[in-house]
């Protein structure tokens, strides 16, 4: 070990620990369970999973990863083509592992993010054996500084037998004071969050281990894994100006400040052009109350639009992964890392009052909302965070373009073909066709406003058709044909489209 | 007036304000905002109701009623026979207001019972115009006494432009120091819920009013309305040794202790078998954060099963509202009546971590579950307070029985026909069959353990084959055939039964 660790390892009782990632993966048995960092591919190991991926090439045996949330190719997607996952939790979106469980080839099971670390501590996931975190650096006190997401991290370092960090060696020194870490106590033994704003802080700069449960150290120089950067397009553009139309209303009707209120974005393109978007509005001195940072984070705090921002990981394109220490550095006071546990609780969102944007797959007329499922059976990533959030906002927003597959598939249905968010949950749709606002409407009034605003002209006449058809054959609180419910669904999978009556060859 | 009103108006601001019925319905205009005091039928105003009522039989005007739940024969009933209502929020559960509700000829907003407060705040209801709020007295601070039922009176009071006080002067003295009023500040502006147990007290023992916002007070005699006495049956008590025999497995796994964790329950037979049953049951010391209490409570207390309960309402039998003055001063330090934003606050549900038991109307194989509609159109009464618990509690249980109208009906369905609590919020199903403990599983383990320990013998099969079917001619993580997902549904429509391939003759 050549490689000179003062600076990074700063406790003695921690030397002497550092062991190979092969002999790190050699410790692990058939059946146990794994908590490891990372969420958004930011934080997770790279070498230990390459590792425990290698050996399960050679050797017969399974694990149950549980995580933050989504892995990368180091981890997620190598363990996944190892065929070494029995059951993952509680968020995934790699492309093989995806197949894997769809294929029914792995378990998964898909948990709001703020439920898992509640999971852990009750059991019902079985004891952790081993915590894999990686590490910035060990600080004099023992704590356990993390890279670029927190996630379920402390629980799992807390609840685990064995600890294994993984210290990154050429993460930034900078994210050093990034984080605040809390850790509840037992439902019943607890008393609130004591987080009352975005930007208060709580706990420790990193997490706390004792050092007797570290198992080993392993040195990885294996840089964060950047994601893909998605620039606005004219779709995502007019879904954007949508929403920041309606939030304008807001503001114009005296329900809003120019402040806005802490806000919570999911992650990809119309998020990204929604923040974007937000740089040429009215809106300043916003605090931002998420799960994940993307890229836009930094220059909306540079455009004063963005005073501060709350979060659990990154998720950034090549470009700020190359310059993150320099950001880390200038921006340190304006943004903070959480346990997800903290970032995604109901108590806080309830208490903060977010305005919460996410993108579904699919939501029906009445506003019930598919966010994990395709055609009902093939998962996609998972719920996520969206739960937690949609529940418990000040006001919930789903944003989608109308249509899918080059206009064969309308996001707009009678009825979802799963749902994570009830009609009860969601406030705002908004599509590039406008945006519906459902509060204090009921159900007939909410499908008629939907159809109207939202869904593509190309289907609204058949989303009519089929309320109207329901009002007057069925009839009730919430007309539905059970017979008719999913056939723009099962047009789509016999002729290839979801307009009914056309078929579409392939 | 002769009636005596000394010790039951006990402030000056509020002499000289006494009106008749009539004169305060006088007052109501077309298209106003109602918020109106009660819940499960208890500490609803009665004489302003008929009043309005029966001015409505000879007028046109409609008004919108907001209550904290279902009010009875005074209320409900009677405005929707005079088509008064044009829109109710947030649950109701009276047949006749029902059945305007279905035939579209009044709105129904069906809401979790801890939004409402937050969507009145929030202005997303309109302006509150008038308040009725039934009283037991109206203390020398100017404070109104709540009698059965706290729900959203205190919101309601504090929102509303003018308030009517429909004071009853044959409700028990002893309602007075029962109620803990504690009101919430707006979001972004608040710190905590102060409640760290379920026996704490943090606000005023009644509803603060600004006296001159009073407009009147209407004296009544009409007594507490008295729910159903739901004896226990064979049926019942089967379900009801099923969840006790899984809590009593919890305890043996030392997962709970013998005082189990605060337990919440829903209203009905299958709720009352339960804690009848817990007499007999090794649980002690038990605490109750629920939303209603039923008359078995006074009963659990004495046998030292219960040791304090927290709630917003009671749903008592016609034998406790006969003894009601009495019980409440024998069980004054053991019960106490919050708002019904306090008893369902996501903050407080997930700190305490109840266990919760709640009864659907059908449940699928993966463990959604449908608590509001019947086939998937026709409200019942509305998701109440069960998905406020039913995502945030420890343990999250729901109990019915398998079979429905004579065993044509099957209570596990392959999709429920319209979903109020996701596959994520669902820990437990219990029916007389047994219990199926779905915690750590995978959808497809799911719906093999659900199918196997809790649908009825005659439908296993059927239930069995659309799963097998599913997973063979479509896969997924969550394998559905779309069409054929309602079959059961559409073949009790057209049949009679969920027996696929027969037919009943009516």
């Amino acid at each position: 070990m050549g490689i000179d660790l003062t600076g990074i390892i700063r406790n003695k009782d921690f030397e002497g620990k550092v062991v190979s990632a092969e002999e790190a993966a050699s410790w692990i048995e058939d059946g146990m369970n794994l908590g490891m960092s990372g969420f958004t591919l930011f934080g997770e190991p790279k070498e230990f999973p390459l590792a425990l991926s290698a050996r399960g090439e050679k050797e017969d045996f399974k694990v149950n990863l549980y995580t933050g949330a989504s892995l990368g190719p180091t981890a997620d997607q190598s363990m996944a083509e190892a065929g070494i996952i029995n059951l993952r939790v509680p968020y995934q979106g790699n492309a093989v592992m995806r197949g894997k469980i769809n294929a029914g080839e792995m378990k998964y099971i898909d948990q709001h993010l703020s439920h898992t670390a509640e999971e852990v501590r009750k059991g019902n996931l079985g004891k952790i054996d081993y915590a894999i975190i990686e590490a910035a650096a060990i600080t004099e006190d023992g704590l356990i500084i993390p890279t670029g997401s927190v996630g379920n991290s402390p629980i799992f370092v807390q609840e685990a037998d064995h600890v294994i960090i993984e210290l990154n060696t050429t993460a930034p020194k900078e994210y050093e004071g990034l984080h605040d870490i809390y850790v509840l106590d037992e439902q019943g033994e607890r008393r609130e969050v004591p987080l009352y704003d975005v930007g208060g802080r709580i706990g420790e700069i990193g997490i706390k281990v004792d050092p007797a449960k570290v198992a080993g150290i392993i040195l990885s120089e294996q840089p964060d894994i950047p994601s893909p950067l998605f620039d606005p397009n004219e779709e995502t553009q007019q879904i954007a100006d949508n929403l920041l139309e309606f939030l304008d209303g807001e503001v114009a009707a005296g329900k809003l400040p120019k402040s806005l209120a802490p806000l919570q974005s999911g992650v990809g393109s119309v998020a990204n052009a929604v923040l974007n978007g937000m740089k040429d509005s009215q809106f300043r001195d916003i605090e931002v109350y998420s799960e994940v940072l993307q890229d836009g984070i930094f220059d909306l705090i540079d455009a004063g639009v963005v005073k501060f921002a709350s979060a659990t990981a990154f998720s950034l394109s090549k470009k700020r992964v190359d310059s993150l220490g320099k950001d880390l550095a200038k921006y340190k006071d304006k943004v903070v890392f959480r346990p997800q546990e903290i970032t995604n609780h109901p108590e806080m969102i309830r208490r903060l009052g977010t305005i919460s944007f996410n993108t579904p797959i699919e939501v029906d007329i009445y506003g019930n909302v598919n966010s994990t499922h395709v055609s009902g059976s093939r998962v996609m990533n998972g719920i996520g965070g969206s739960g937690d959030f949609a529940r418990n906002a000040r006001i919930t927003i789903f944003v989608t373009a109308s249509l899918a597959k080059g206009g064969d598939i309308s996001t707009i249905v009678p009825f979802v073909s799963h749902v994570d968010h009830t009609e009860h949950d969601v406030d705002v749709i908004v599509t590039e066709q406008g945006f519906a606002d459902v509060r204090g409407l009921a159900p007939v009034e909410r499908a008629r406003k939907i159809i109207a605003n939202c869904a593509h002209p190309s289907y609204k006449d058949q989303l009519t058709k089929y309320l109207d058809d329901a009002i007057e054959t069925v009839g009730g609180h919430t007309p539905h044909m059970l017979d008719k419910a999913f056939d723009m669904h099962t047009n789509l999978k016999e002729n290839g489209t979801m307009h009914l009556d056309q078929k579409v060859s392939k």
